[in-house]
């Protein structure tokens, strides 16, 4: 009997699942917002996520529902385990990469590092939060944000008038988290895949550099970490993966700051970006470790493949004939580079395909990965810090 | 505009060009002879590929036609270019793969060192070849074998009269192939890949170990291989890709003697599984290598990402639940080996999947190999060398 996975949403991270599936054979199931979608191989159903009927007729033919994002509702996974369908991560644990603030509430229980925080759901309370951190502050919409979107630096309450009117407000969880805009030396991205009989596997720690609060790109392992600084990564990671009961990859993106705390920043209960690397520089990259671990298969080792590997996202570039003319100067130019493309079309600063290249330096390695990317378009590297 | 290729047959070589493709964004199509086959996930065709206007049909909407297997007759290819479609490996340099006397003649005009040969129409033509050659001979049917079908080592030639009737002569050529049963150290398999713009790109030269014909266990690189013997094996690929136009990935299946010559014993022009290991063994595997080869995309880097990496085929094994319990098994044992399953149903001796595990040390590699194909109830492990 083959297993089967079904998988809620059907952009570049279903995708980059198939090709785990293939090679497992494992028989994996897509269910897509829209034809045509990055996963289009896979799609099986076309249908709308938070419409609890189509999701669970979905799920009734296969072994186990994962995730390509976070926005099914609370309500419908619910119905999903009332119905014995097995949802990996569970509700319980995707209440927290779903919603900042329950998030927020439940690392400060657990007594782990992160930012200065708190809710606000007036401007009196972002004026107070301002006063008291330098008058600058991150705020957040705690539900309905990525890659930049519902995050804001404010240095003034005015500034988010629009998301403390009322209708809004209540969209987006009723509260706004108000964090303090950590000075941090970089970011770090710990990654982790659990299974629910309990075992987990951490990939080395890795850097991570944002531009407009996109991820742009990934250094593999972080370099010139301190073994402190590894060892709390690797413990924040662990004890989130262990007392939410995730299950499945789950990706902590953290804060170095200059004098060695590590901070948690956000969550991601699914295969994530920072863990694009792993693919081609670790022996288990995170879209085999994924499905594995929904479905309680063994957990593969995450054992590094060379002394370093860069990942480089490819934000925006070419359509149709000018894309395979990047395409042939890219694999013409780095030979060693890792070329994963995600079948979308273009638009400015979109997220269509990255790079990886692996090797001994990581100076070169990046250089490499860099040339690659830059030749197949992206209109983000020359913004990378140097 | 994504590029496109079709591939005629839907055995596992088609299915593993899947992960490729959908890395590199490639829209491959699939010719199946049945529904249901090893790479039904790509088949957008069911047919039958001695039918020119059905593969006519199929190959209008692609950029290439490629194969998973040599089985297309001459007459279909010839119809194909005819129709203006771009077919790689091109008819002319397959002949050589579909018809070991053409390939024997031609290996010898190129001077490259082959084992005895000559070809034989009747009883007296191999009784005559028996007694040059101490009375042992590899009897092969030119075409239409695979896997140690249409081969026998034979001590008379009554033991090929069944292949000596007139109509089976007819259908395997009008000849039989006899071959000098050659002495050697070991077999080894050197892979290439050629653009039609003619870059090729060499992996390193591997050991191979057949059971009963079949490919059972590769060793990469091969064990202590001498400078003139590797040296000998990376010509004989170079000449024989390019002076056979080959495009796409050769496979050149080799003799090394204890003399340290190396002879020429079989050619496939396509993915094979003496390649299997460069997938996770190198950073560019084999099914990669050949979308772009075939496309005349640019090639990637072939280096080893480890010292060594051993493949082992599971041939035979177990079906349904047995063969979920047999994958935790060795999943759990061996939380390194990269397990590869081609989705077909069980028969004895049935090539159902490979393992691969790379490393260091290659004598724990192998074992480990070993180990994880065992628990994957390979019928063929305990028959390999120690």
């Amino acid at each position: 009997m083959t297993l089967r996975v079904g998988v809620i949403g059907a952009g570049q991270l279903a995708r980059m699942m198939t090709p785990a599936a293939v090679e497992l054979d494992i028989d994996l199931r897509v269910f897509a917002e829209a034809a045509g979608a990055s996963a289009s191989l896979v799609t099986t159903v076309v249908g709308d996520h938070v419409d609890a009927e189509q999701v669970l007729a979905f799920a009734r033919d296969v072994d186990v529902i994962t995730f390509d994002h976070e926005h099914v509702p609370q309500t419908v996974l619910a119905r999903l385990e009332a119905d014995g369908v097995a949802v990996r991560p569970g509700p319980a644990a995707l209440r927290h990469a779903q919603d900042k603030l329950v998030m927020r509430r439940r690392v400060a229980e657990l007594g782990l590092g992160q930012p200065d925080w708190a809710a606000a759901s007036d401007a009196a309370g972002v004026a107070a939060f301002l006063a008291a951190h330098g008058g600058r502050a991150i705020v957040k919409t705690p539900r309905g944000g990525y890659d930049g979107h519902g995050v804001r630096l404010v240095t003034a309450a005015d500034q988010v008038a629009d998301w403390l009117a009322d209708d809004v407000l209540a969209a987006v969880g009723g509260e706004l988290l108000l964090e303090e805009a950590v000075d941090f030396r970089r970011e770090l991205s710990q990654q982790i895949a659990r299974r629910p009989s309990g075992q987990t596997a951490l990939w080395p720690l890795v850097a991570s550099e944002q531009v407009d609060g996109v991820c742009a790109e990934v250094i593999a392992p972080a370099p010139d970490t301190t073994p402190a600084v590894a060892e709390q990564a690797a413990r924040i990671a662990m004890t989130l993966a262990e007392r939410l009961d995730v299950t499945g990859v789950l990706a902590v993106e953290l804060f170095e700051t200059p004098d060695g705390r590590v901070l948690v920043n956000e969550l991601a209960m699914r295969p994530h970006n920072s863990g694009h690397w792993n693919v081609d520089g670790t022996v288990t990259g995170q879209f085999e470790q994924h499905l594995r671990a929904v479905l309680d298969l063994p957990l593969g080792a995450t054992d590094p493949i060379a002394p370093c590997t860069v990942m480089v996202n490819v934000l925006g570039g070419h359509d149709g004939v000018e894309h395979e003319s990047d395409l042939r100067a890219a694999l013409a130019a780095v030979p060693e580079a890792k070329v994963h493309w995600y079948g979308k079309t273009y638009r400015p600063g979109r997220k269509v395909g990255h790079v990886n290249v692996s090797g001994d330096d990581p100076a070169q390695v990046r250089a490499r990965a860099r040339q690659a990317a830059r030749l197949l378009g992206s209109e983000v590297v020359d913004r990378l810090s140097v």
